[in-house]
């Protein structure tokens, strides 16, 4: 098998576990740490992929879940992926459908072959194996594809955890017998599961990491788990990844969450936190977090954070955005949206550098106050 | 009193009574035929200004009821008026408000003073005079404003449309008077009133074109009655104003209609229905309307109009917007709605080539079959 046109680059390193790197894919470079923007149904909610560009996303997540449903797997391949599709020539990252089964208790069956759920549009009954998922992310053509992983609830016990984390080891290596047999130079992610008990953490990281994956994402979290156990388990499993690997943390978070998450070690993050709070009208600034809709805003001409460079900040006051939100309107969702991924990608750019400077450690301590404060 | 800084220059003619001209205003020039983008609420739905400008679009529309009542007045103050608030720095026409008070019938009185309605936001009283609708225009700081009417139905009967025709005609003088009262430099146009009675529309239109307006509108069509009422009376209506002064059809139409109207001699349009048919997946093309959501487009990777010069068909597949509109994403909307604008756009810059060409009669004999088809 040939190499895979993927790799990363590890630039620097800074205090007890920050890292710079670059992941170097067919669809051009991706400076870490990074965020990418969720773009569920083939967009991210409300925005063209030039308002995603205009944020300066370098990365872009699918759902493999929502896609292989709608459009299907048969409207990408006339595309060749979903790039074309949807015109977005930067990467883009797949999940592999895990999280989404596991969001729908009520109508799925989790088994060792795969999950058995029925379908949002239709109600038709659909089966996720772990070679379906593979398939499924070929025909979407991504740059980095995720294997399929059973996830559970933070609060599970050990051994619904041990059992959850073992079949997520079993569909590992189906996932990589999958990319192999077709490979399409897609790179593949194993995840490391097994909830809050460290001692799982240490075998799933000792399994997979013992595979051939491209990267690893340590999965599982986000789900329930306090801020402690997050940050514990981000940090001891970081710490047994390979440095040479990039490392992704799955559906995090909030700006206070990247910045403790790539002092632990992380490269790489997804969440829909920046564009779901931007349709209440919540955004973030370098002095916290501030709601558009409240009325002391009305009147004002100024930005909605004078220390923001994105493209919403440079141009509209906060008043005009306080008017759109008031009326419920998609345009003011989209402009806050456009606002806090850039918001996210400014705070990866500054962490990075920090990185690269060797002063992560300062910046931490300047920022940490400031990302969880709220401001009016 | 200085003269407004607004003129209309005519450019050329051609066939029955087509003209081409220019709009000069204090925020630019307009060419004519022109179309006007309704931005309802100080945007038009879904788009950004920077999509209306990608869309062509010379000159927008707001809605003097929408905008009195949110966000009203005291907001627009602070921001010197629309442009800056909304960040649209071409040309802004102000409707005044007599339509969308007509289109209440169940919560308005209208009484010689003005119109007692409900505000939609708080339920609560309010009073539109005609002297109101210029104070709320001359906030807002609009190019162009209009004086308050009373719109009725085109089936109403010709004592009511008499009644309501004099009414007009006295509101149209209080409303000069107000503007002259505290000139800003803004515009103003009267409104022809009249139903589909020759006698009264010639009366209405004599009546006006003996004040000094800026322009005139065609007015009460569009609200009922049949296409041929509607080209009888707008050539009727064209034809008793005056030559040097701009011609407005308010609330018209479909393409077809603009170029029967532009035959006719009316300069300037606006409507909702490209923006609104959008929303549910309408798209205008150069060879009659395509419905964007049949199944036939979900694989298709040509555009949606291979004949259109908009940023949408030059670069989204048709299957993608598909795509979009299936799954009633505001994306898909505001990116057909630019495409629709952008038809209108080319629809009128083709009318204006052709009547400086002279050859308007030959390019209405080739597109008016095409408009009006409805193809797959």
């Amino acid at each position: 098998m040939a190499a895979p046109p993927f790799s990363f680059e590890l630039t620097a390193t800074s205090g007890e576990g920050a890292r710079a790197g670059v992941l170097h894919t067919r669809r051009g470079s991706v400076p870490t740490p990074a965020f990418m923007a969720v773009g569920t149904h083939a967009h991210v909610r409300h925005l063209s992929v030039d308002d995603v560009k205009s944020a300066g996303s370098p990365i872009m997540l699918g759902n493999t879940y929502h896609l292989m449903l709608r459009p299907g797997v048969e409207v990408f391949r006339p595309f060749g992926g979903i790039h074309r599709f949807m015109q977005w020539d930067r990467p883009v990252l797949t999940d592999s459908g895990g999280f989404q089964i596991f969001s729908l208790p009520q109508s799925r069956t989790i088994e060792e072959r795969g999950a058995l759920f029925r379908s949002f549009h239709d109600n038709s009954r659909q089966l996720l194996t772990p070679e379906k998922s593979i398939e499924v992310q070929q025909a979407i053509n991504s740059e980095i594809m995720m294997v399929l992983d059973v996830c559970i609830d933070s609060t599970t016990d050990e051994t619904g955890t041990r059992e959850a984390m073992e079949r997520t080891h079993r569909w590992a290596l189906r996932s990589l017998a999958q990319r192999d047999a077709v490979d399409t130079g897609q790179a593949l992610f194993g995840i490391v599961q097994g909830g809050v008990f460290p001692a799982l953490r240490r075998e799933s990281a000792a399994f997979l990491t013992a595979q051939p994956f491209d990267g690893f994402a340590i999965g599982g979290l986000a789900v329930g788990e306090t801020k402690t156990e997050l940050h514990e388990m981000t940090e001891l499993v970081a710490a047994l990844l390979p440095r040479e690997k990039p490392r992704y943390l799955m559906g995090v978070g909030m700006p206070i969450d990247l910045l403790e998450s790539v002092k632990r070690g992380v490269d790489l993050f997804d969440c829909v936190i920046p564009t779901k709070l931007a349709q209440t009208g919540y955004a973030f600034t370098w002095r916290g977090q501030r709601r558009v809709t409240r009325t002391v805003h009305a009147k004002s001409d100024a930005p909605l954070d004078p220390e923001c460079l994105c493209p919403i900040c440079t141009r509209y006051p906060i008043g005009y955005l306080h008017h759109l939100m008031k009326g419920d309107h998609s345009l003011g969702s989209r402009l806050i949206s456009i606002h806090n991924l850039s918001h996210y990608q400014q705070l990866t750019e500054r962490m990075r550098a920090a990185i690269v400077a060797g002063t992560f450690d300062a910046l931490h301590a300047e920022l940490a106050p400031r990302l969880s404060a709220k401001v009016q």
